[in-house]
């Protein structure tokens, strides 16, 4: 892990500081002391000594973090978007009306990719699991947002360039500002590093207050123009609209998918024969009015989202395929190991949710299922952690978190969120609407519990505190257990007790007439509970971005004059799964190859013929751009050659096999490794420059 | 045809009217002229048959018309949606909010439907016809929705009630006032009738002044209240936000995918080799803020759409696949058919084109592409016509367009257009952006053309025009070359000629020094042209709503004492593929039907296991009403029954066969009629309620 190895030469560098430092109070205190001169020069020449390693030491991280983080990273991207921009895997929008930040379309292979993507993720958990898929509006009314919480809370604080009214986000400046001097001033002294550090964790804690005289005291200005900046204040992230004609109902396009399952919960939970657990799921677009969109795909202001909200017995976290996933090991990093700045590690999963760093198996299941998810894709499982929520990054209400974060150019990148999110979006839509969105569970035998009865005396009350008996009565009977016990114990006591109305905002005096409180046995039939949920929250275009930048890498052509772009995607994820070529232009080849067409779409594997005249190794490559994992090539009318990608290894295959060799690769029934054992290997051509046009000649 | 039989129905009604006022006339003359009375006596006579004809066939239209449009209609589409809304295949969004009025969700069986007919459109369309499909956002900058003419023309006339602010679509209001004393005023005289047909036909025409004038003249008020209406004004439907912070920025959510794909066009041309034709696709939402929603899904504030934009040269819209489509014969409805208010009838695509009722092969190709997704679907033939747009219907621009409609309970619906746009959109965006949206054809041989050269002097010009030199000369260079020849020869003849200068709004009289005129002949290596587009448009919402009720039946219970629900979807649409029944509770079984489970799942074949111990009867009943097509019943632990949903037949299949045996019925490779013939068939409990457990048990 590059990474980690940077960490620690900063820890090694940060120790040699504090030894260099110690050595200089040493060396002074000598002198102070008046040691002979022998004895300082020796501390002088060991302080030297050390200011050499800490100087060796400052290069060597120097050139591993612009190797790292800098040049090369920057370079290896550039490499990337320019391949998925040219064969348009993805285009800015809009771009003839010079484009819109944070918008980008899909172009035909990035189309495919992502409905390929799509397409595995319904089929690893829709049908896999059995979730019930819903498809919601984007556009939805402000009550539902106001419920969630978004209308008050879904802001990010926003600082204004005062001269040009330029928006910038305020944490992302004194982010900038912290991770630019921790990465390039190497000569920081070990207590400012620490301060900024502090800060950069602290970020998503700080008030708006905080933020500000921050960007104050470091000075922080607007980073294009170099001009002061206003205070920072909150804007809402959410496209607001209006429904209907009339502009009084206001409504916005939704930020996630999950409100549109929350607010059927109670159809769904009938749906499913009234039973828990089960999970609904919705694949869809949402919305985020970003400040100022960077990254390119990482931060986009429309994205797709696949959201899935398992609806569980709060007291029964367990899940009967947890033991499917088990024994599954990878890159985890628990929220301890994060506080004392360890390195992540290797987990395995039954392990991790056995010693509580996951917090119960429905949450390890997802995780796990995640983690076989994203690697199938083509993730690669040396970039792939899953990294524990801190306390401070959590919703109070959340029960546990962990996001899938996969390594890329731009750092470690969230992709998955999947959150524990106790009770909490069923109870808020439950006081909001007034629609309970509860389950039952019946008990096999009825259960005796203890339940709390107060009685209020309506007369009594409303003799002595006349117009405030609805308040006095009210307040009574809201009484918690221990509250109630202990007025009981008083009003037993002393036959009155002094009692806090809120609503009157002051204490009334209470008599024994004037309320009953006891507690009663009860047998209880059933439970009646607001179900917990856990979110698997899946970013698809970020998944895709961090795939397209695994899957990129570059090999020098045959002649060795230039270096060719190839991405390694699965055949699941490969947006053509196959070319055919006729290997020169010749009626009877391309007959041959619009027949395996035929073979081929009968087959349902996507493919695309290419009968121009170009030579085949740069038909070659050209697929090998666009991680066309099989290229058939017709050279005869009997059999033809399939060649792999990666390998560039080829067999020969007769014509009415071929579709059929390529289906069971593409699929997954067979291997390349399986195919190179059942049929002949090819070489004459396998060159991917020019090929003998005699010698082919002859075979046909 | 139901609705035909009405119409010619009320063209005999008509004639009997003409009839028998013709023959009160004639009575009336008879008697003026002092004919002799057994004369007028027959006269009377004839009179009275007429008469007594005339009430005959108002009665019987009557009643046609209730039990069309009225009634029986409304009664089948409450058994639909009621079984629709119950089994959740779509439920008003936001309920637990008392809804929005035009926004739905698909509940899990809806959202399987729908995402099997998107899957089926990209096999359909986008796989087999090699197109480049891409996927944009909703969020759409103001600048390219002004430039396809949205932010100006998209609107629908409104009125406000004027006491309670409601807003009514005044054409609605309008239409309904004339359908209404159409249908159900049966004494109306034929001249009003005309009149009120005549509004109806030209609807679309008329302009916010002459629907007020209208609304006023037929004194129409607001129908929830009776209030006044106020008068008629333009409101934009498209749904408004802003992007980014500044609030600078207007934008829209897409009325349509479409302008997507055109602002792409030069992309996609570059990466489809620069050839022409080629088709682009997409799916996605597209959003409409209607006025007043109502007809259920079939008029709905979001929806998805799929399109199509198949670019072609202007010059040749012929079509390579055109012959596998031209043999098919469906119900098509040209301009001229409907101009004279004859009946639509089954033509043959081939013959259609030749004759000239559609437009080209290319527009003609997905009208029978279209048919074929549709029918395929389960949309019934006899329920499905291609009406072509009349003149006034179709946009200026707009080479010919016709409309798939599917006759549903609410009338005849259109759900796909298909139109031949001509260069309009990528015109209206290359003026726009200024960048060129063109294509360019490289001839095989240069090409000698003529062309006209007209060369104005500016400084002759300049000499006598001064300040309308300008205008003058930017006049001269405009000439159509017709006009310039007349041009020409007048100032070759006499030296002079009146020359209107339309930016002037007058006349001015050139001589022979202002400007030269010639034809030249130029060798040409290609042509460079703006391409037309022919852009086939699927309402995907509409197409499954019309599915639904095409696909929906009752039949009665085996006990005959209820009707039970069936939705006919074939396998290909059908929300989940099969089910799989223990017969009765028993370990065994449970296990066996485990086994099969996992291999429909290794087939990919979405199904559901049902282990409640419902009567089998029940069972069948709760999955016929979803559409399920087969149903594995384990009634042994070697073989099982396997029902079809339609015929109920049942045959015996071992346990290992069975996922094979679903696999291929499901994916069209076998039908039930080859099932039938294979396998034995089982006829032991066949009955839909009830089972002999005994005779069962015996049997394991």
């Amino acid at each position: 892990m590059a990474e980690t190895s940077i960490d620690s030469l900063k820890g090694t560098l940060a120790q040699k500081r504090a030894s260099a430092e110690a050595q200089g109070q040493a060396v002074r205190a000598l002198k102070a002391s008046g040691a002979s001169p022998s004895e300082v020069e020796s501390a002088v020449n060991s302080l030297k000594a050390l200011k050499v390693e800490v100087e060796a030491l400052s290069k060597e991280l120097n050139s591993r973090v612009s190797e790292n983080g800098g040049g090369n990273r920057d370079d290896f991207r550039q490499g990337v978007v320019n391949a998925l921009e040219r064969r348009l895997f993805y285009i800015p929008s809009f771009k003839i009306y010079r484009g819109v930040a944070g918008l980008y379309d899909y172009g035909p292979p990035g189309c495919a990719v992502k409905s390929n993507v799509l397409a595995f993720w319904r089929e690893h958990f829709v049908l896999e699991e059995n979730m019930l898929e819903v498809d919601c509006p984007c556009v939805t009314p402000e009550v539902v947002l106001k419920a969630s919480g978004h209308v008050d809370k879904f802001t990010d604080l926003m600082v204004k360039d005062e001269k040009t009214g330029t928006c910038y986000r305020a944490d992302h400046l004194l982010k900038d500002f912290c991770k630019d001097k921790l990465e390039k001033d190497l000569t920081l002294p070990e207590e400012k590093a620490m301060e900024y550090k502090r800060v950069m964790a602290t970020l998503d804690d700080l008030s708006g207050k905080e933020l500000g005289s921050k960007l104050k005291e470091y000075g922080i200005v607007a980073p294009d123009t170099k001009n002061p900046l206003s205070d920072p204040y909150p804007f809402n992230l959410m496209f607001a609209t209006s429904i209907g004609p009339s502009g009084l109902s206001p409504g916005y396009m939704r930020p996630e998918t999950a409100q549109g399952i929350f607010v059927n919960f109670k159809d769904l939970y009938y749906y499913n024969g009234n039973k828990l657990p089960f999970a609904a799921a919705q694949i869809g677009q949402a919305f985020r009015n970003e400040i100022s969109p960077r990254q390119g795909l990482l931060r986009v202001r429309e994205f797709t989202l696949a959201e899935i909200e398992h609806f569980v017995d709060p007291d029964d976290k367990s899940h009967p395929k947890f033991k499917d996933v088990s024994n599954l090991e990878f890159f985890m990093y628990p929220r301890d190991e994060q506080k004392e700045a360890k390195p992540f590690k290797k987990l395995q999963l039954g392990d991790a949710v056995k010693k509580g760093n996951i917090n119960n198996e429905t949450l390890g299941y997802f995780i796990g299922r995640t983690y076989l998810f994203l690697t199938s894709l083509g993730i690669d499982k040396e970039r792939l952690r899953f990294r524990q929520h801190m306390a401070n990054e959590m919703a109070h209400y959340a029960a546990d978190c962990w996001d899938a974060e996969i390594e890329s150019s731009y750092g470690w990148i969230e992709c998955v969120g999947i959150a524990d999110r106790s009770a909490y979006d069923l109870r808020a839509h439950t006081e909001k609407s007034g629609v309970q969105l509860v389950a039952q569970e019946k008990f096999a035998e009825p259960r005796e519990v203890e339940k709390l009865v107060i009685t209020p005396s309506k007369k009594e009350v409303g003799l002595v505190f006349k117009g405030n008996q609805k308040k006095v009565i009210e307040a009574l009977e809201a009484m918690k257990e221990a509250k109630a016990m202990e007025v009981r114990a008083n009003l037993e006591a002393k036959g009155e007790v002094e009692f806090f109305v809120c609503t009157l905002g002051q204490s009334v005096t209470l008599t024994k007439n004037m309320v009953s409180i006891s507690k009663e046995k009860k047998k209880e039939h059933q439970k009646v509970f607001i179900p917990s949920v856990i979110e698997p929250s899946f970013g698809i275009g970020r998944i895709i971005y961090c795939l397209f930048e695994h899957s990129f890498y570059t090999r020098p052509s045959k002649a060795g004059d230039e270096q060719c772009n190839v991405f390694r995607f699965p055949p699941l994820v490969a947006p053509i799964k196959c070319t055919v070529f006729p290997l020169i232009q010749k009626s009877e080849y391309e007959e041959v190859a619009k027949l395996i067409s035929k073979a081929l779409t009968r087959a349902r594997i996507s493919h695309k013929i290419d009968i121009t005249g170009t030579s085949i190794g740069k038909r070659y490559a050209r697929t090998d751009e666009l991680g066309v994992p099989f290229a058939i090539t017709v050279d005869s009318s009997n059999s033809v050659t399939v060649r792999e990608r990666d390998s560039k290894d080829q067999v020969r295959v007769s014509v009415d096999e071929v579709a059929s060799v390529v289906k069971d690769v593409t699929d997954g029934d067979s291997t390349w490794t399986d195919i190179l054992s059942r049929y002949p290997l090819h070489s004459s051509y396998s060159s991917d420059e020019g090929v003998l046009i005699g010698d082919i000649h002859s075979k046909s």
